[in-house]
């Protein structure tokens, strides 16, 4: 890191040492409110600044693997002409990027050798090739850069894409492993405020979810099985009764390296089976295709709005269907994705619902329907 | 047709009729300068005005079953709220279409029924439906919607799609099939002004061709076969010559219905194989990325820019190469044409260049490259 360059103001340094990590040359200066990558040159260069975030959750979030009652994010502006486009990484702990992975990707982050954010194709094709992996740090970029564009053109993205708004999704909400009876109080206290239900089966007791849930709302819902399921026949049986129950649509239904054992279940299945652990990004697509009916494509995993575009247009020319999902995120991060999910089969879009200090306004969710406004870029304002 | 509606201009109607076709209720009035097919509501509505206009070639353009002078077109406008965007297809007489065709087509095109033209996901896929096939009368439309909204964004296309008009190929010239004497003739008259050359091979005349342009100039030179070799060895035996004598690409080299043969010749070619005839839209892509290396788009087949976009985005997820062609077409398709052109592998877009009557400013082939405006939309203006 140069000398000469800006550094961390004091408040991400004390968020940075709070959360256990040191980053080298990490100065506690005055309150400059953010860190430059990029210095300034002559005329218009884009200038990168981003600051560690974490997302606390509201209540606490449950994987198979741990608890946690917070999610490790970064913020980041980049700026053009006095213009700011925001961008965030979010980081769930089990998909190997943390602050300190997503900092140092940053840092090596040279956008002062481009001087028109339009170039978007360069910019990201040389931002992915800064280093291998690192996707979340890589959508931060792209989301960020995707909110400036759109504001210079004036525009929101579902609009420069050229789609109709009133064409988006509801979401799906998640309804959280529980005991039976709290499975009753949560779906009855939202039943109400969605038109469709996800629940994450793949355990034990994965009947007594869909019948509790079932005791008390007959919404559609969605179902992750996150590879849960190892044995075909088994999985290929539960689909046919999780039909039965209103089920709308299934994902991951087994490890995604049984993939011979899940394009079995899908060319049986009578609903469509969607892969999530089994793609990341564009080059995944045709793979993919072969064994499942559909993507949940998420820009924490495939660098951003520019690929996601890009894996849209791939599935739906391959007549596969698609849905758009999210990690735990600010409105930020998830008006990002929601600009992309006008036309879309499915949305599970309700990650900033989550979590108690959302910097931003964005898109909405009202009577269950993904709702966006017309703000430019990715649609969101600071609270 | 509507009794109530607006009138062909009378100098349309010359056209029309001089062109040898009489369409129905085709009224000489004043001069009103088009035929309004929607007519303007209440608000905002998209209002499409066009009248055939036939492309004057400065020479005889000759092809394997016909020579001719002049192309057949139709000149389009659409409004909304005071903007007017270009369009125009061309229809050469092998592919089917021509200005009845068109013109029927575009009176079942009922634009009045949006009023947002930046729904261009929707909006073209309600065109699409109209009626199959009739893909340059589609691609008329495309083009001048696409010319709309960059107008109503401020902005070209090849800015919108995140590209960089520096790196727009150069485009091919194409060198008529004649005498050894005049092939020399002319290779020697625009070599200086190209930086690569086409030519048609395919027939009896083809070492002879090649010999000639060589007499002359070493510029690069792509070869379009025109499906014209029908035994696999004897076409992969050519392309190694062809190879020896610099030449860059190969197009169609055998019959489209010949997959496996062309299959055959691309896995041992030492030259990239591109799809020609043996492509149209954005359907065909997945089958012919197992016979070629590449694709040639043409907007007059595609149905237009929107779907040429997610050609090229297929393609490159695909591995593919590819490069982008035209008709014979004024500077308003090839304009739109050269907006999706940076990038990619090779562009023939010479189409502009072989017309007497342009009624458009747009893109320049500057040093034999394709140089884009900053001009909003598809980069033209009306002469």
């Amino acid at each position: 890191m140069k000398q000469n360059r800006r550094q961390f103001l004091k408040t991400a340094a004390l968020t940075t040492i709070g959360s256990g990590l040191m980053l080298d040359n990490v100065l506690a200066v005055e309150r400059i409110p953010s860190f430059s990558v990029n210095r300034t040159g002559l005329g218009n260069t884009l200038k990168l600044r981003f600051r560690p975030y974490e997302l606390q959750l509201k209540h606490v979030f449950t994987v198979a693997t741990n608890s946690r009652t917070t999610t490790p994010g970064v913020q980041v502006e980049i700026e053009y002409d006095g213009i700011i486009g925001y961008g965030e990484a979010s980081m769930p702990p089990y998909l190997g990027e943390n602050v300190k992975s997503v900092t140092s990707f940053l840092q090596k982050v040279k956008l002062d050798r481009f001087n028109d954010p339009f170039q978007l194709e360069d910019i990201l094709k040389y931002v992915d090739e800064v280093m291998p992996e690192n996707t979340a740090a890589k959508a931060l970029v792209d989301i960020a850069l995707h909110d400036l564009v759109g504001k210079l053109l004036n525009a929101p993205w579902y609009k420069i894409w050229g789609l109709d708004k009133e064409n988006t999704p509801s979401t799906t909400y998640t309804i959280g492993i529980d005991t039976a009876e709290m499975v009753r109080k949560k779906t009855f206290e939202v039943a109400g405020e969605f038109n469709i239900l996800k629940v994450k089966l793949g355990g034990d007791n994965d009947t007594e979810m869909i019948k509790s849930i079932r005791a008390v709302s007959d919404l559609p819902i969605a179902v992750d099985a996150n590879q849960g399921w190892t044995d075909k026949q088994y999985a290929l049986d539960m689909i046919h009764w999780l039909k039965e129950q209103g089920v709308v649509m299934v994902e991951q239904p087994m490890p995604k390296k049984q993939l011979d054992d899940i394009a079995w279940i899908t060319q049986q299945s009578p609903l469509p089976i969607f892969a999530d652990e089994s793609i990341q990004r564009l080059k995944d697509v045709i793979a993919v295709s072969q064994a499942f009916s559909g993507i949940n494509i998420k820009l924490m995993k495939c660098t951003g709005m520019r690929e996601a575009w890009k894996m849209i247009t791939l599935a739906r020319a391959l007549n596969m269907k698609v849905m758009i999902g999210c990690m735990v995120e600010s409105s930020c991060a998830v008006s990002a994705a929601a600009q992309l999910s006008p036309g879309l089969d499915f949305a599970d879009l309700d990650g900033n619902l989550l979590i108690s200090n959302d910097l931003f306004k964005g898109m909405k969710v009202i009577n269950g329907k993904i709702t966006l406004n017309d703000l430019p870029g990715i649609g969101v304002t600071k609270k």
